[in-house]
Formats: C-alpha cells, structure tokens, sequence
C-alpha cells in the first residue's frame, strides 16, 4: 500500500496551491520564452497570475526557472519519444522529434547557450540538457548500428554533430524558415548530398 | 600600352603611402578580428601604424571597414577556388575551402551576422557576401549535378544550406574543436549517416 502522509484538508488545500502556482510559472515562462529570450522575471510572475514573492519561492533565480523549463522540454521529447516503436528507425525518428522541439523552442535554446559558454562544462544548464539528449540518442544508436541502417563508421558523437548542425540552420534564419529548413538540414544529413553511387559506405 | 596617369615623383610616393596604409589598416582588422569581434577602431589604427585620421579617412566606419576585411576574405577563398581542377568534384573542393575559411575567419562572420539581422535583406554585409558564395557554389553546382555527382533532387539551395549546418557547428564549439567538427560536419553531409542501401538516390 502506497505510503500516504496525513494531512488536514487545509494542508492539502495549501499543497494543491502550491502546485497550481509551480505550474502557472512553468507554463507562463515557456510560453514567454517561445518567442523571445530576454524575458523578465516580473513579466513571467505576471503572466502567471502570482506575486513575485511566490515566483522567487519557487524559482530563487532566472536560472533556476530557466532550468526547469528547459527540463519539461525535454520531458515532452522523452514522452514522445516513447511512442516510437523500438527498433532500428527509432533513432531516425527520435531526431527528427529533437530538431522539431528546437524548433518550437529556439529562443530558450538560446537563453540556455548564453547561459553555457562551453557546452561540455559540468555544472551548466547546457551540458545537463545535452547529457540527456545523449542518452536518448545512445538508447537508439546501438539497435540501429546492429541493423546496418548507419554507416559503419558512425558514432554516437556524429549523430550529435548533425543535430548541431540542424540547431545552427534554426539560428541562422528568421523564424518563418526555421522548420522547414531544419526538417531539410537533417534530411540532408541522413541521406547526405552526394549521389549514392559516389559514397561510401 | 596601358594608360598610365603623368604623375610627379611626390605624388607617387603619396600614393603609394595611401597604398600602403590602406593594406597595414587591412590585415590589422583581419588579424584582430581573427581572434575576436568587439575589435574598437583605435586599436586597428594603433596596431596598422597609423593615426586614427587616416584609419577614417580609409574607412569611414567600423562598417566599412569589416566589410573590406570581408570582401577579402571572399577574395582568397575565390583565389583558392581558381585552382581547383573544373569538373565533377569541384564543387565538394570548393565546400571544403569554404568551411575552412569560416574556421578561420570565425570571430569577423560574426561580427558580419551581428550587423545583418536578416541575411535575406538586400544591403547587409551579410546578404552581399552571401550572394559572392552562392555564385561560386552555383558555378559549379551545375556540372557536379550534370555528371551524377550529386542527389538528383538536390538544388544549389540545398549546398548553401549544408555551409549554414557546418557554420552553426563552429559556432557552437570552442576554436579548437572547430576544424575537426566542421570537416567532419561537412563529410557527414557529403554522405549522409545512414547506410548506403537504406537512401534513396
């Protein structure tokens, strides 16, 4: 039996509160963060209904909010990702999940690389997510290097190479061109640009 | 017999100084701009030897001047071009040339983005040297795609598209890490990472 703790309804009035404002935040920062990056933390409160007390309560500081919504990205990604019927595919499709999310969340993108000058140092928001993004990229680079679907000489740092380079087209261009220019980038990759009888294999 | 102007000994030496200024001006820009953007005036002028009264009498503005740097960028990557054997492969030597150059000329092709929001609009930096590198892709797209070199599908859009995926590489990564990715990037798009049997031609 699931271990319960007891408590007043009035505490779990204040509990379910506290929620309703946690999610207030995180939905009024991503939703602000979709469209541009310097959002300020007074907006994201007002935005959410609250008072900039609870925001900070929540959130100690822009990092911390940054964070978290940057995690729920890649919550949605994983949860999508699941849906991907295992096998030798399920890379294919898992990037062209993890392009189109950089898509939809290009200004937090850049919010999180501001806030990363090297990707590969610990302790920044940018490693932690790319540290996530590998794994889940790993997950599905081994069925599909064992079905002979990758090029032999492909690594799993490769494939993260080609959704770099599918997040440099997103910043290069407005954003009416985004996704289609990515969806193409990473076509482009797959496939590469040489006619097959020129490529190795 | 060329046209030559009758010109008195002082005024040839004047002109040759003018000469010789403008080139010291030139390669103290590139050689700063190689390092880093934020390059103030007055330590272009400082480093070229020159007053900054004849820094602006060259060049007008920061402007002006990052666009010469620029255009001379382009002039020896078009230079290294000319020696490329015409046919089939020419265009793949000339995307290597090209990514090469954006490694090394890295911290200037920001300061140029920097100036030019929209790389589309007509009269940026950006959209000048653009247009320069889409003539010399386009040169020799058309006998890489006659020869069956290149996807059947595959436009001159297409190639310029793959330069932005091996620029948004070197922008992500610390200078040196860039020449590797950026090689590798472009060899990944070359020949796409799936297996040779599973793309379509």
């Amino acid at each position: 039996m699931p271990h319960v703790s007891p408590t007043t309804p009035a505490s779990a009035a204040v509990r379910s509160d506290v929620q309703r404002n946690r999610r207030a935040l995180l939905d009024a920062a991503r939703q602000l963060l979709a469209v541009r990056g310097d959002v300020p933390m007074y907006e994201v409160a007002r935005r959410a209904g609250v008072g900039q007390a609870t925001l900070y309560r929540h959130f100690p500081d822009r990092r911390a909010l940054i964070a978290a919504v940057a995690e729920e990205v890649l919550d949605a990604v994983e949860e999508e990702a699941a849906a991907i019927p295992p096998g030798p595919g399920a890379l294919e499709a898992l990037l062209r999940l993890i392009v189109a999310s950089m898509v939809r969340t290009h200004a937090l993108l850049q919010v999180v690389e501001d806030e990363s000058s090297n990707p590969r140092e610990p302790g920044t928001l940018l490693h932690g997510l790319v540290q996530r993004l590998l794994g889940m990229v790993a997950e599905r680079f081994a069925p599909a290097k064992a079905a002979g679907v990758l090029r032999q000489d492909l690594t799993v740092d490769d494939v993260m190479l080609v959704l770099g380079m599918a997040k440099g087209v997103i910043e290069g261009l407005p954003a009416d061109e985004r996704d289609a220019a990515s969806a193409r980038a990473l076509e482009l990759a797959l496939h590469g640009i040489l006619a097959p009888r020129r490529r190795g294999g």
